[in-house]
């Protein structure tokens, strides 16, 4: 079978990939979205829909014959992982893990050295720490650091570079994954513009889910000219510094970012919602510290607090009735999964079993972008002109499977 | 060094390949050997046969370029492990582990959407699930209804191949590599008429060992006109159901299916021995309902029960004696491995030392075929022209170790 | 961007490879370092040189199209695993991990056949060994013989070369990385003549390090002129077959074999020091005998001994006033890392915080020969002439990361 794409399509993208600038993605670590242009987003978008294509045609996506992607995954994970493995393998890299428990990585020291001690053959780093709030990002911008020396001191040979698999601050695997449905199924980020998405709390019996999911939503949306809302009882608020953010976004925008303390009200006529669980910022910020301290009794006590916390907040979840009071009662919903289901992982979740089930195949669909976007976040870190590389590719016709 | 296979061989491998018809292969899962048609199985066989002669000429036969094969790994596992990991790599794929331990598959709705979020780049998962009565089958089949919808739903590119490595029914991938060592061993799949085959219990002082092995020799080897005796001490019946495939198999060959309460009688005039230990059908599926309900106090009294009912029939055991009675005194010994060795890996067990070590080295020629085996099951699942990929492997000359 | 390399540099090395003669390399397995004539040690430095530069210039050395590289790791490792994940990756093998804990290897026999199971499709098989004296090379030959057998009887395509990642003996990955560090520090092998080398112990916290690094150390060094002193504690000898190799080497060179109970005169005018905290041989050899009888008490009891004895040599520590006494005040300072840092992994360790910032890089340095080191061992015994391997290479000019 010969490999095949959309003729038309794959210029688009290349037209598209021609008219935006990029200074920030070769060579570069993706940290946080807020960190990249518009420009540089819509590349990796693109760059990302180009990819599921040429892969979808059949054709083969290898620019990397050997070569390393390291994983340090610092928290448990299913999506992300078979994320990072995929994109890591369509392209050619052989997934390293770094698996922490059978190593010691106690103090600054060790992480400065074990960072160059894993890279020596890496092009890519991707980093999971997400657990306590202001040690994720300060601990990406440690390996950051040593890699930086490591390179300038001709110990590594490159310098690899760092994918943001989920921080406490941001998960912008996620968020673009995110970004790139809403635009797949609105028909272009141009349709987003004036859309209202809220990002609501939901309640979940869980404890301690990370913040980087509404943060990175809220960092995220703000920039395509959407009506964004985050809504959640008080107390549950997020970091400070990405509201600030959000609202410098929509401050250059034609959209808005507002707070809520009603769901109902985040819901009303919304284009999208995305009622997920998530723990408030000051609990965790205490959380770290007693994890520092090593207080168990401390932290077995706030656990119980929280707990009890959230269960005054039941009533914060995503039913029929309120899915009803939405643009044309037909919001797009949205999750990172997995959720937590009404009767069916918990008894009282973030979501009816209805509502989710309605909304389970988009869901799969939003999903499904990730392993792109990783891979788009790796081939533009690597590559100067990524249309040059997706032209190549095409050119080559080399196919994923062969002899069909 | 030239890739070179035997001429000859290929080409009888593709006048044999030609001669058979599928249509249960391509694009199909492969649960049990008894979905498949006779044709179908030697299909399989003779692909295994091929791909070992390309490897063994220095062909390359890397039929993807990249790609997933993931594994699911619900119980322990070094042989199958290994030959999942071999036949993944001998065609190009790349083993991506789903490890449990680090997610939750907790109940259906779960597993419903797992199945979905690992293989958004897979081609074939590779599923053991062989502890619990009444479990592994409606796993797979769970995990095949959700890559169905899937795909149905363009959420997933392709529809990946499952395969079973192993199920509380069946155990295709062993006893497919059983009957390809008996193939070469007598000669051919003609010369297994008439040939009598003892599956037998043997003790060891292990317990709950899976049914699926016994289950996968008796469904499998009664479609060769071999007469196959299954033997037992009572109480240590296997599934009525696949007894009964075992009778129905044998009415359509020459050979025939016969069940004894005794070890002599099954091994007398024996070609082929296969004695192993297997925990009691009705005592599995007791075990499969305390676990259900998380009787501890149960489970455990039944395992006390077991080893002392396992116990009473320690003279179940492959001595050389025993031996002697087959036909010419030179019955080939077979078994799955790791077997339970009196005098080496226990006081006393399955089988003699001295009888092991006598065919040993067959054991690992046994051993030697799974990888290509599964390998055969993916390409064929995966390619709807067996014969034409092996054409092409031979035409393009691609060294496995180059510059040889 | 076109594959290049230094072109002179190469020819250099392709004249070396030339001049050397190499009996004891290709299809066998690297176990010690005093196994091989001094012209195989310097054929596998060229060689890691070579990769090197090829990898640096953007050439794939991707000399397997599959294949497996199969680890057997009996002990924790970071550098060494991602070593040998990198080797392999870099020469096109999969790494496919055989982990004890999910098998059961449990006596000889199992060994035996365990060996077997995992190779049927191994091009490489890399093993560490190093917890228990008596223990690592009989393991490694245990499989070797299997893996003799194996070949021999024809169940296996081909014999697995089997690479020491480290045993109870000797660690020549990391002797060998070492090595290719001085010799480029001081501008050849021929350099190191005369060069004073201290191998001396260090004061640890911790117990019961193993004795192949120091022993890797003289039983290689010995061979290339240098004045090497071992020196430690009374009580600290190593095991007394390596020293008598070290001696012996020394006779047949310029240089020579002393040892010492005194870490200053062996630092004094040292050009190279390599400090590190080992355990007693005679201590090590009970604790293994404990071991065997699963005597937790007493081991319990040897360790607090042990401990205590520890503590008696906390001065012996690599300080900056030592640091003086070495040639022109600036020995060359090693270390297989991690290193016990006081202030920073420990209250007191094997070397002052200001000596290990100073050599950090150098340190780095001498960690990233590792895997070239192993891909060179690799590539030596699966291939009869690795120049030809190199210039087949240097020809082909694939880029390892391609449209760059």
């Amino acid at each position: 079978m010969e490999a095949v794409v959309n003729k038309s399509f794959t210029e688009n993208l290349g037209k598209k990939l021609n008219s935006l600038k990029s200074k920030n993605l070769y060579l570069k670590d993706f940290f946080n979205t807020w960190d990249k242009t518009g420009d540089e987003l819509e590349i990796v978008l693109t760059v990302a829909d180009a990819l599921k294509s040429l892969r979808g045609g059949n054709f083969s996506t290898k620019i990397f014959d050997s070569g390393l992607g390291v994983s340090i995954f610092r928290d448990q994970s299913t999506r992300t992982r078979f994320s990072f493995s995929s994109a890591c393998n369509l392209l050619g890299l052989q997934v390293q893990d770094f698996d922490e428990g059978k190593s010691q990585v106690a103090h600054g020291e060790t992480v400065r050295e074990t960072a160059v001690m894993i890279s020596f053959m890496a092009d890519i780093i991707g980093i999971r720490d997400d657990m306590y709030i202001g040690k994720g990002v300060a601990f990406m911008n440690e390996v950051a650091a040593a890699l930086d020396e490591g390179y300038k001191k001709e110990v590594l040979p490159q310098r690899p570079s760092i994918i943001n698999l989920q921080s406490d601050v941001d998960h912008p695997t996620q968020s673009m994954a995110d970004l790139l449905h809403l635009s797949n199924h609105f028909g272009g980020l141009e349709n987003l513009k004036g859309k209202k998405l809220a990002m609501t709390w939901a309640y979940s019996p869980a404890y301690g889910k990370p913040l980087s999911v509404p943060q990175a939503i809220i960092g995220l949306m703000t920039r395509f000219g959407m009506d964004v809302v985050l809504a959640h009882p008080e107390g549950y608020e997020v970091m400070p510094e990405v509201e600030n953010i959000a609202e410098e976004n929509a401050k250059n925008q034609v959209g808005s970012f507002k707070k809520s303390n009603d769901m109902k009200e985040a819901f009303l006529n919304a284009d999208i919602v995305y009622p997920k669980s998530w723990a408030p910022f000051e609990a965790m910020k205490e959380r770290s510290l007693l994890f520092e301290k090593n207080d168990a009794e401390g932290i077995s006590k706030l656990e119980h607090e929280l707990l009890k916390q959230n269960a005054e907040h039941q009533n914060w979840t995503c039913s029929e009735e309120l899915m009803k009071t939405t643009k044309d009662q037909n919001a797009l919903y949205m999750h990172c999964l997995p959720a937590d289901i009404t009767g069916v992982s918990c008894e009282k979740g973030e979501v009816d079993e209805d509502v989710f089930e309605k909304y389970r195949v988009p869901l799969y669909k939003e999903a499904s972008y990730k392993p792109y976007i990783i891979a788009a976040m790796i081939l533009l870190s690597r590559f100067p002109d990524g249309n040059a590389v997706l032209n190549n590719l095409q050119k080559d016709k080399q196919n994923r499977v062969r002899y069909l």
